[in-house]
């Protein structure tokens, strides 16, 4: 066997170049056993760990349910997204988020950024990978998948969220019951994301549809304060909270 | 502390009558590492594991996806279910395996049911858990998401799904591309699966439509034999197979 060799000088140069790869983990909806294997290993992994603030809670939430898989000595930093629907203020947060961490790739540190859910549906991380790339195009980012909150929702009420030939859209309730207005044939199953503003407009478009729909709603999916509305009226008197959704479906 | 009591004969009646747990577990899109921490406890802990058998290959891939996890001493039964546009004959299919299953239930066992993906998502299990739940309204039904096919190609391909106030379709290619046309208002970003039968007529829905949409094939994602179709026109000289679905998103 040959003995083990030190790199000479331009052989350290490359060493210290290569930069870290950037992990965006999609870590459920909020039981912590819904994480997978691989979120698992690759918390265990990094060098450092980032979460989004863009609401009140959602920080300590995405670390808290990651947080048996994240060693003592990672830190773990929180970013400041505004909430903003101002475009270049939205623009200027995930630049300067997005340097932050380039700051620790650039050192060669696997960074990880958490995400609620999955990193693909309705985060921030699509945002933030695409600022880094641009400081840097040629950043290894690997993405880990995650359970969302309307796959746990449809496992615990269960109530498929789509079969056979049927479709299913999944909008964001921000708008009201406009997308679902807007659409002359409807899909057999929807799925109402941030149902909590406009959920009095969402109700509306449901009940114009031509489409007969039966419509459960449920808060805090898979969280020790969960709770299930079935009849979507009592949202009148109970006003539903940031992590409402709505599960519609055709009725047979 | 008081001694350990035995029970009592109608106590020991109690005991015996007590059906199982029916588990449907999702075991996500193929690298056994999307398992969930639950679905491998679940998997660890059940009586007899099921899968279903409805493509000749299917069968073994969920339960080689999930063979880390299953002890060597359970069962692992295949059930048949027809590759058919019968529904009576396919009712008849799901009828006889919740016959098979509910067997073990009543006899206090618990049972898992393997899904590729997530059973809530184009899945047999809603059916078979129907009708086990017609044989018995009072079992015990335990669902567990998993990761989707479409998750782990939006993943795979660094394509965010949906992001902001934008909806996503999920469609099922069957029906080729009609789904889309019948559509006024196009969705922002679109999932077809089951995109190997039609795929020319999905590919011309695509571009019939008023939104220019980006689109993107992949075939067996997170698989050992993955393929990214970049430009789905290679569709014509590469005919797409059973694992192939498309993720479309409007060009901005």
């Amino acid at each position: 066997m040959s003995e083990i060799q030190k790199p000479i000088g331009w052989e350290r140069e490359m060493i210290k170049m290569k930069t870290g790869t950037f992990y965006g983990i999609g870590v459920g909806p909020g039981d912590p056993e819904l994480l997978t294997l691989k979120a698992c290993r690759i918390l265990h992994s990094v060098d450092v760990i980032f979460a989004a603030a863009s609401t009140k809670n959602e920080h300590s939430l995405a670390v808290n349910i990651a947080s048996d898989h994240i060693p003592e000595k990672t830190p773990v930093h929180q970013l400041s997204f505004p909430m903003t629907t101002n475009r270049q203020e939205a623009q200027k947060a995930w630049r300067s988020n997005a340097g932050i961490i380039y700051g620790y790739l650039e050192k060669g540190l696997n960074a990880a950024f958490l995400t609620l859910g999955d990193p693909m549906t309705y985060s921030t991380f699509g945002y933030i990978s695409k600022h880094v790339k641009r400081i840097d195009p040629n950043i290894a980012v690997e993405i880990i998948p995650g359970i969302t909150s309307y796959q746990a929702a449809a496992a615990r009420l269960s109530i498929p969220l789509v079969e056979g030939e049927e479709s299913l859209l999944i909008v964001s309730g921000a708008a009201g019951g406009d997308r679902l207005r807007q659409l002359s044939a409807k899909p057999e199953n929807i799925v109402f994301m941030k149902a909590y503003r406009n959920v009095t407009d969402i109700r509306r478009a449901i009940e114009e549809a031509v489409i007969e729909y039966r419509c459960t709603g449920i808060s805090k999916c898979s969280l020790p304060d969960e709770t299930i509305i079935q009849d979507i009226k009592e949202f009148e008197n109970r006003p539903p909270n940031y992590w409402t959704l709505i599960i519609a479906k055709q009725k047979k």
